[in-house]
């Protein structure tokens, strides 16, 4: 079961419902930790307060689930498996991190073999692995690498990156020949391949495997062109606006419209929660759609969508604002 | 186009947006009704606000876009598709009803043949068809029927039926041998089976053809019945609160939750918009489910759910405070 896998800090649970008080607490987990929601729940109600479980869908720190809370009457929202990101929110907020406890050695050294071309490492991972960069990077060391951990203002631990945001791999591009992503799933991996165009090799501690990113990154990059240049035939688009609160865009959304239109283009806006391709299905009219809330959303292949689907970059692209060669030099993502 | 069989009231639309001076404007519609979407927005744009077009499914008037509205910063909503039913909602919300402009006649002369083993006839319709029943009442009559149109105080048309409210029809329920549905799909009929166990009978405009309803009635009701007795031999389960405006039964949750603790149950609360059986496959623990939102999610073949979930009404069954079969007459929604 996953509650050996992960830090769940069920004391500070307890402690921090205890202090502030909290009647009514709204419990937020990514789908991966979803199992343990009965556990947690039950320390919040332990520590004296109702806990309702957030069945929705939960991405990273930019969806914090601020409406719900406030429909639900809930005066705290629980959020575990990411870094504060969002401040000042409608609802108190408190964020566990859920630290991975799985060692992630074995999985680097058989990274080491993939490495094999590159001497100066990039080395980045999720908040999961955090307290584990330091024996990635003796491991690298080892092998004589020549290691880097990026640290932007922006993020709170050294050598993270988000989903959505790799400045600590931007910070440090420049000064390496490859990336070294330790962490579970391919996303952050190839996420990092996109935003950087540099070698990304994977060591993932849960499945002790490692592998290459590049061939994934190549074919989603051929891809986006291709849908740049379909979007581009299009007269009619929807502009779609996140409602997620770190993802919502309103300002940018109107204004990508208003350039569109004095392209000549017509275009509407929709707003969503969920966007997929299913949500999409029942519209006919539109032939393109410039996504404002998260970029993964158009670019994952997992994602299945009729119409092209352009992140706001990439409708800048095709506007002809700025350059296909300018976006992949400053990173898609 | 469906632009044709509907009555968009695009004078009104127009005129209501310039009367309240809105600036921008959240328009919602159900599924069947999206494909209007870009001609409703232009209306609106041209009437001098912006239009933000939901793309959020919307099954009722129950599932109106109030907390959506607000984080788009809209000050007011355009409901097509169903009657008024919340009061004193956040935000302004103007309905349209948009009356279906199909004839039914043909429809329903095709049902007369299917209810010749019954005199008097329950004639009930959704609000598309409000102003059909005349027409349909004077096709029956000549047919030599007894026909019975209920008006229960709740509602504001005569005849008309909600998919979760059939109180027009249970007021006259005793007084008829059967019902005569008229309208499209099959959702709304077999509701009306299910709510009052008689015969039905739906005559749909829209494909021109007339069937009966008793077949998927009856299969249901065992299902629900099996349902109940599956969820009776679980020890964890998770109570539903629906996030939609009209689907939120906070009380009714943490009462429900409180008798099944009584009863020796472990009970945890989750909070979902869409309640699909998808949504829930990350939940690992729990082996039955109690829905509080809206009882049709329940009910429906079409969603499939692993594990029984149970309507508010039968969990008070699988409890032993009511009956079977005081739930089969008093109807299952």
């Amino acid at each position: 079961m996953c509650e050996d896998l992960f830090d769940l800090e069920e004391k500070r649970l307890e402690e921090e419902i205890k202090k502030r008080g909290a009647r009514v607490v709204l419990l937020q987990l990514p789908d991966g930790l979803k199992p343990l929601a009965a556990r947690l729940a039950s320390v919040i109600e332990y520590a004296g307060a109702a806990a309702i479980i957030s069945g929705e869908p939960c991405y990273g720190a930019c969806d914090v689930a601020v409406a719900e809370a406030r429909d639900l009457n809930a005066d705290l929202i629980v959020h575990y498996g990411h870094t504060m990101m969002l401040k000042d929110l409608d609802i108190p907020t408190i964020y566990f991190e859920a630290h991975a406890k799985i060692p992630v050695e074995r999985s680097v050294r058989r990274a080491i073999d993939i490495l094999k071309p590159w001497r100066r490492i990039g080395l980045v991972t999720t908040v999961q692995h955090v307290e584990n960069l330091e024996a990635a990077r003796r491991i690298l060391s080892s092998a004589g690498k020549e290691v880097y951990v990026g640290k932007a203002s922006n993020m709170l631990h050294p050598g993270q990156i988000l989903g959505c945001d790799y400045t600590n791999a931007k910070a440090i591009s420049s000064s390496v020949d490859a990336f070294l992503f330790v962490g579970g799933g391919r996303f952050h991996p190839l996420g990092l391949a996109l935003a950087t165009l540099k070698p990304v090799v994977a060591a993932d501690p849960f499945i002790d495997k490692a592998y290459s990113l590049d061939a994934d990154a190549r074919k989603i990059l051929r891809r986006r062109w291709a849908e740049i240049e379909e979007a581009r035939e299009a007269k009619i688009y929807g502009v779609i606006i996140g409602l997620k609160p770190g993802q919502r865009r309103l300002s940018e959304a109107f204004k990508v419209k208003r350039k569109m239109e004095e392209a000549g283009k017509k275009v509407y806006l929709i707003s969503l929660r969920e966007i997929t391709g299913q949500m999409l299905r029942n519209f006919q009219e539109f032939e393109a759609y410039i996504n404002t809330a998260c970029p993964r959303i158009s670019i994952d292949e997992e994602t299945i969508f009729r119409q092209p689907i352009l992140t706001l970059k990439e409708a800048y692209v095709m506007l002809g604002e700025i350059s296909w060669e300018r976006l992949l030099k400053e990173g898609i993502i």
